[in-house]
């Protein structure tokens, strides 16, 4: 999460654009919860998910906390609990709210949080207004990072709320349809080699992108285009949920205690498969890549394809000479969409399509540190070291992500049960 | 809870007096949630607690289910999901929304609740209007009754709900002090012989009063007022509960696996002890009635005391000549006050004090059909009599009940390790 | 627990008859183990249940604190952790094992229990042999009635364990057919009035037994009969197991949190009921009395009847005239048998039948203190007044059971959800 | 776990020596069991471990299932019930009996077990004596080593039995006393580069050592000893088990869910560490391998060194020049050694000492696939391939493993949070 300090204190900080991009962000993180009553804010559907009125205050405490309490002279902590209320996992900076009891907050009301974050903003707007020193502007990207992180689990954790309720109401109305099909899977190959991973040139990354290092790949190929609800149709109509070949001792466990037998938020209603999403129940859509699989899903349908799941390196490799282009939230659409469903032409279309946007691709890589690596010092030191266990990888950004909060480099990470993002696969083989 | 039908068929139904306590019932209600946001409405705070929007919604959906439904040609459910949401367990009527996820329930909004309250008392004012018959003003009586049951949880599941805040906020800010001390405790003794129990005369009672039967009573006396929390805090201080001979043995097990150490809401704040109160964080205020102790807690302390609680047919028979006074719901007090603390004079006292409001009293008694106990038929036969297991009796209502809602045979009951209720203590002896 | 003490003490104490009576008790418990392995005395197979190598030890353990080591001069402990290990729920005596870790002692090896129970027979011979005070020869029968406990608890202990193994090996072969068929269940009617209940002659009870003291009883009837595995099935074939309306809200939510559809023991083999017995898996006989069946269930079961169970004291009351007869421990059948399975003609017939022996009969009635009951002092007043909260009343004694252990005012008290004793049901009603 | 076919399959089996080894493979197990009580083998004292009995059953069940069955003409299996109840975890072979459930087969008895065991090996031997096929061979051998990993569980199982109870028996008493002090530690630092790890040439090795491959390395260097009980001592003594920057989030929630504050089964008696060993409770020797402690505990340990563990490569490349020289279970020490506890002196010192027996090292490696990875074919592949999540690498063997059952590019996998066998730790640093 640290910005590459040496890269970023080189060059002179254009203040004007660095407070032009914190407005942005900060808007965009309000216009998400626009749709949303008082009710719909407060309320914690599960341990994992965080209310949205929290996920308002936490980001904003993040700038508070790292930003203005230590560097503008004189400033005042909008209220005196509120470090306490939302400091997420900080042990540095004290005592916390435990995690899974953020719901019972219904005071602070969102008013007095959108009060709060008004504060904030004018007061960052003064730290911002004669310029900032390169470090202060590498914790203000912090901290926009940060926000960004935080309105994508904003939507996934409202989409988990929603679906909580009889009714299922939709987030908003509109939907687009795919109107296409695509072409059958081809898979593109590559060389075997020494070849360089990681954050190395400029611009921001977080900690656990870095140092830049080898490592050495076998040959290998990867599909040209993510895997569809009608190919995970198929695994499921071959019984593929209940034949144990296909799928590790923690996964096996792992969906006969959740008595699960399809993605996340599909249910079978006369007959025809549908799931929920943020605009409502919509029947599927065989076109769409699959979403809100967990690893273990994911690992057994590679396996079941008498494929594999790529490693995050060959992702990486993979994504060399791509655009990062696709289906984010700035396109406001929350779902994941069909490759053609647009404008694309076959001939506009990449070598290896669907890398970016739409869901984030599981790897077959659990999330440890890099050779080298070192957390930052200070309280940020915590953000992304501590979690190097038990996680796996995931790879490309979703249609809940930003589109400037994602690089060929990114390393997003969640338990291999995790589902309630939007987490979809691409297969590959050994070349 | 169903009235005796007898009585009440053989006198002529006041439909306008009806219509009266109707509107002057539910009007109480919504004033109740007056002082909350809707963002305090939703929230569950514990599996035992329910919403305040549910238990308006609830309330509701009773007269819609048994009365609008049922008897008003041409009457159309507000919302085909409404009674899916908002039963609670009446088997009978079908399925419901599961108890615990009550506060997952974003949507509908609580204005979309106080619309459909004022949808129902529309048609119920409708239906009142032209008079009804015994049977159908029997069941608006049960409906009001059952809605001042739910007016005594909303206000002690709100005040679980705002102390699970750090903040720790106010549902008001006004408490009464008191200002005097009470007398040394002492007892009042009555003899043996065979008494008759149970709820006999005219008026509404629930199932569970009934039929009125004969018990033997051995000579016992009761105290003349409650135990207050300087009483309380010397039990304490004494040791109480880390002394296993004064405990039951599933007793010991409920404090120790909780964590008790005294009474719910306590806490010692710079060395004080303090309680959370509906107007925020107090010091104990030693003269008043102790409350928030479970039975477990009430059994130890009598044990403690050397004395014992009374069974809930001593109860009853020390409570014949006295008047239903005291510190109801109607005070708006929605706290215990100390014996003479207002305009009580020692002559004016009466020889058993206390025995209505404040606090309900724990009885020795389980909760247990009568000899000769039938369940009403259809789906209210559900009401009072599949609970009759594991549970204790406790009598006289509390500072959270409605003055004309309590009767010397009325028998609440609850789990022997519950107490987010208003619940205190008297002790009893034997004479 | 406490022998009544006045009636003891006036009389003089036959030491030899005592020393007797303690070999006897002692040897029978020795005989039980006879057909085990060490392996399995050693096995704990539930929370609930305790290996027989702890039974052994336990109920000797007993001699040695409140015998041995307190009253004969210059005894030694055998093992200096025994106490510790040994002691079950006596908070007086000092720390003690956990109870749910009794099946991981798998030293001492069964030979060293052998060894301690040796010695401390050895010296309780040598206290007895002088003869002994009425106050020490009421603690011995104490001990003793403490080990026909166990006798119990250690034959329906190594049911359970042995059921648990799929090779379902019997504890011995042998096991009484049934061969006759009960007649038509009758009830017997009785009439109200104040009646005296508990223990108040001569001879040896337990503290929860007294002091005898009054009830009002209105007018009742009881069936002549248990109720048998043919009444039973009949419930099963008309969904007894699956409408709510038989059961209690707690009965319910057990027999669904623990897949309970039939009593314990039993299994569909080939279509037809079978149940494992101490002799191995045995197909139903129909006309045997059901066996294993929880308060929640035998409650269920009457009010599918149309009847209700009976309260300990229309029990006691119906008991009045009725010999101590039946099919006990000392029958070595250790399985309940059909009515007529044997000798009985029906003239010989008691009008109330099989009310000991058998089967344990759930009573309708909570297990409370009687109204003047105090514990008594030191650490027996540990053993039965601090289980007096959720649990209910059984009486009349088992299969299980020492004849000689029983009495017509024995309590005998489990959780509503416990059906690991043998536990059946005889049916009441109003009259 | 399949033996690399080719190699294999090039060179003729010599039976006798086959047959030589199954013997003595055979025997060792049982020697292994030889202290025991028959109860000792018949207890689980918690889900991770097995009983004895279930060990000597379950080695045998493989022969029968995987040779005789298949390939013994004529061959009956000694009790039809037992392939259901000694099936660990092979779906392929049937159902089996629940692990959980492994404790409460009291029956067959250990006889029966010792039975089983003479009955498959008569028949082994009658299959190997007129020579086998390379195939068979291979299978025989998969049968051996996967008994000696039982060997191995076999002994940690009952450390953890024996520890259970409070009379802490020993297994056997003699332990080895160490009388030297180790050096201090010191690094040993390797290039890097492109090296090929994994199994590659001839004999038995799993399949989770294949295929052998290319992994590029960094300049690393590893310590020349094991970390000691009393480096752990200072760690613990500077706070280590309760500040937060040295713990990942999960081994954090590990140490304070379970109350973690030292080592498995370190005992603070007196003021002096303890912990029980298979020879009973010993003070603490402080030279000797720390062991018993988690992944959770090494990495942080690592982090409070200011150094890391290493990568399983770089473990394997660490030991290419070593003898597979050490404290094994062929020394019968069951517990490790100072580093000089013995006859070395400081010149036949290797240059990285302890890297094969004493304790198992962990490594900053998942368990996960080698690149090209192909699990076997049938109900051999179950063994390891399944397992490839949520667990992380150790290598070297321990005092508890047979010293032929070790090899360079052996994995053992075990998740973050056991500590049961023995586990010590090796540092690392990048160089």
């Amino acid at each position: 999460m640290s910005a590459d300090a040496a890269a970023v204190e080189s060059q002179p900080v254009d203040s004007s654009k660095l407070a032009q991009r914190y407005d942005r962000v900060r808007w965009t993180t309000e216009a998400l919860v626009e749709p949303l009553s008082p009710e719909d804010c407060v309320v914690q559907s599960m341990p994992d998910a965080s209310p949205a009125k929290w996920h308002l205050a936490h980001t904003t405490w993040f700038f508070e906390a790292f930003l203005l309490t230590a560097k503008l002279p004189g400033y005042q902590p909008f209220h005196p609990q509120f470090s306490y209320l939302f400091n997420s996992y900080y042990n540095a900076i004290g005592e916390r709210h435990p995690r899974a009891q953020r719901g019972l907050l219904t005071r602070p009301s969102l008013d007095e949080i959108l009060d709060y974050r008004a504060h904030v903003d004018r007061h960052m707007n003064e730290l911002l207004a004669p310029g900032v020193s390169a470090e202060m502007a590498a914790l203000v990207e912090v901290g926009l990072h940060h926000e960004q992180q935080h309105q994508e689990l904003l939507l996934t954790d409202i989409k988990h709320l929603l679906s909580c309720s009889p009714l299922r109401p939709a987030y908003r109305e509109e939907l687009t349809a795919s109107t296409t099909t695509p072409a059958a899977m081809s898979f593109v190959a590559f060389d075997a080699g020494v070849r360089a991973f990681g954050h190395g040139g400029e611009g921001f990354c977080y900690d656990n992108e870095q140092p830049r290092h080898r490592q050495y790949l076998h040959p290998f190929a990867v599909a040209d285009r993510l895997v569809t609800n009608a190919e995970w149709q198929a695994f499921i109509d071959d019984g593929g949920y209940t034949r144990p070949e296909f799928w590790l001792s923690d996964g096996s466990h792992c969906i006969t205690s959740n008595g699960w037998t399809a993605p996340m938020y599909w249910e079978r209603i006369d007959g025809a498969w549908h799931s929920f999403t943020l605009a409502g129940m919509r029947e599927i859509d065989p076109v769409e890549p699959v979403s809100h699989v967990s690893f273990y899903e994911a690992d057994a349908f590679a396996r079941w394809s008498g494929k594999r799941l790529p490693t995050e390196f060959e992702w990486e490799l993979a994504s060399e000479n791509c655009l990062i282009e696709g289906n984010f939230l700035d396109d406001s659409r929350f779902h994941p969409i069909a490759l053609d469903g647009g404008t694309e032409s076959a001939d506009s279309r990449p070598a290896i399509a669907e890398l970016y946007g739409d869901v984030w691709e599981w790897t077959a890589s659990p999330y440890v540190a890099y050779p080298g690596y070192k957390p930052p010092e200070g309280a940020l030191g915590e953000y992304n070291g501590k979690f190097m266990s038990n996680q796996m990888v995931l790879r490309g950004g979703s249609c809940a992500t930003p589109q400037n909060h994602i690089r060929p480099t990114y390393r997003n990470f969640f338990q291999p049960s995790a589902r309630w993002q939007f987490m979809g696969v691409r297969l590959a083989e050994n070349a």
